[in-house]
């Protein structure tokens, strides 16, 4: 274990915003968490706290102007109406943009990558994103892939909501090797083992699937119309 | 999916404290958000903001006189120096106490179950914790059980960090029947598939499992120390 580099210095802003799904954000804060040395910023337009799409309030300890210049990663989290209005959102966009520009890595877990893409972040790059909207990020000139944890050059982005999970332990092994993310795995007992088997379009028993859909329908429509409308 | 029954209004008592991991907390809520008309309260000793081990600060909804009396379920999330402090202190445990004889369901995630110990209500149970204080519940009366989750009447508690979403699932599919739960985790996309497979004490490599035993010695100890000063 004398080799396992336990403290480096990571610059790491995770994105928060009104309408968030929180899961999104703690799966990899979970995994980043583990990352001895390592600077996580929760990052806000102000440091008001934020109040996520399931009624839990966060409060932000950095803002678009006191965040890092030069980061090694950069996250954004998904949701539902709060990500299409982050994704429309001028100073997000452009703070987003900017450290998006300079980070090490480019990242998202579920529909935050509508956000990357909104930013100009994803264009040319294989994403993915929530199964209801992947196919939407085509609008935004990237090249949409069904995978668990998707990677092109620098852009890491994750599926949906609890997938977070594994992109954060597959983010620490990039940033610390196999043997660190090993041990982060074991403290965090991430040996899952759901008690139904629907978790996957694959899955899904064809009732629940087609429910599911027509649930995401109007998100799955708002977010096409936002990459329509993006101009890269 | 007709007879589904989409809306109810459980009562879901989320227990907050300075120090407690916030995947413990985030896991099971990822899940109860999907239990349409059920109310989820954050509470804690006051509305003060509290900060997490990690370093992330949620803000609770209510205080242990602000919760409603009479819960569907009561959940404690664990942590490690601050889920010793909250199995200490006699506010949190009055609370407990008080909640857990009469809520329907008596649960925790990770050492949450120190804190459900050293409140008197694990005695005579079967229960599960993180994998480094789980052999302390014997000292509340408690039948340490190794298992992802592990039910014993009305107690159901759930193994270290990440099990709150195994342990957040089967509850939602106890409230609300199997085919709700599918729908919960199709939304989820809780389709795991961690990179390495080192999430437990018998799938890590030798030397990982030395490395975490050791670090979490000290925790294993004073866990150790408290349960063997209960005095149910």
């Amino acid at each position: 274990m004398s080799k396992v580099p336990w403290m480096e210095n990571e610059e790491i802003a995770m994105l928060v915003y009104p309408g968030m799904t929180v899961m999104d954000l703690i799966g990899p804060h979970c995994m980043f968490g583990s990352l001895m040395g390592a600077k996580i910023h929760i990052v806000a337009k102000s440091l008001e706290p934020v109040t996520s799409d399931a009624g839990l309030t966060i409060v932000p300890d950095a803002t678009f102007e006191t965040c890092p210049r030069d980061l090694t990663v950069v996250f954004a989290p998904g949701g539902t109406e709060g990500t299409l209005s982050a994704a429309r959102d001028p100073e997000t966009l452009a703070f987003m943009s900017d450290r998006g520009k300079r980070a090490q890595y480019v990242t998202s877990v579920c529909s935050g990558s509508l956000i990357l893409g909104a930013a100009g972040l994803l264009n040319g790059y294989k994403a993915t994103s929530h199964w209801s909207c992947r196919d939407a990020l085509a609008g935004f000139g990237a090249i949409p892939t069904d995978a668990r944890v998707v990677r092109d050059r620098n852009r890491i982005t994750g599926a949906g909501v609890t997938a977070g999970l594994d992109f954060g332990l597959s983010m620490v092994a990039e940033l610390r090797g196999q043997i660190y993310a090993e041990c982060t795995q074991l403290m965090g007992e991430y040996d899952p083992d759901p008690p139904f088997n629907a978790g996957s379009m694959e899955t899904a028993p064809v009732d629940v699937k087609q429910a599911m859909i027509d649930m995401a329908a109007d998100f799955r429509r708002k977010a096409e119309d936002l990459a329509a409308s993006w101009r890269g």
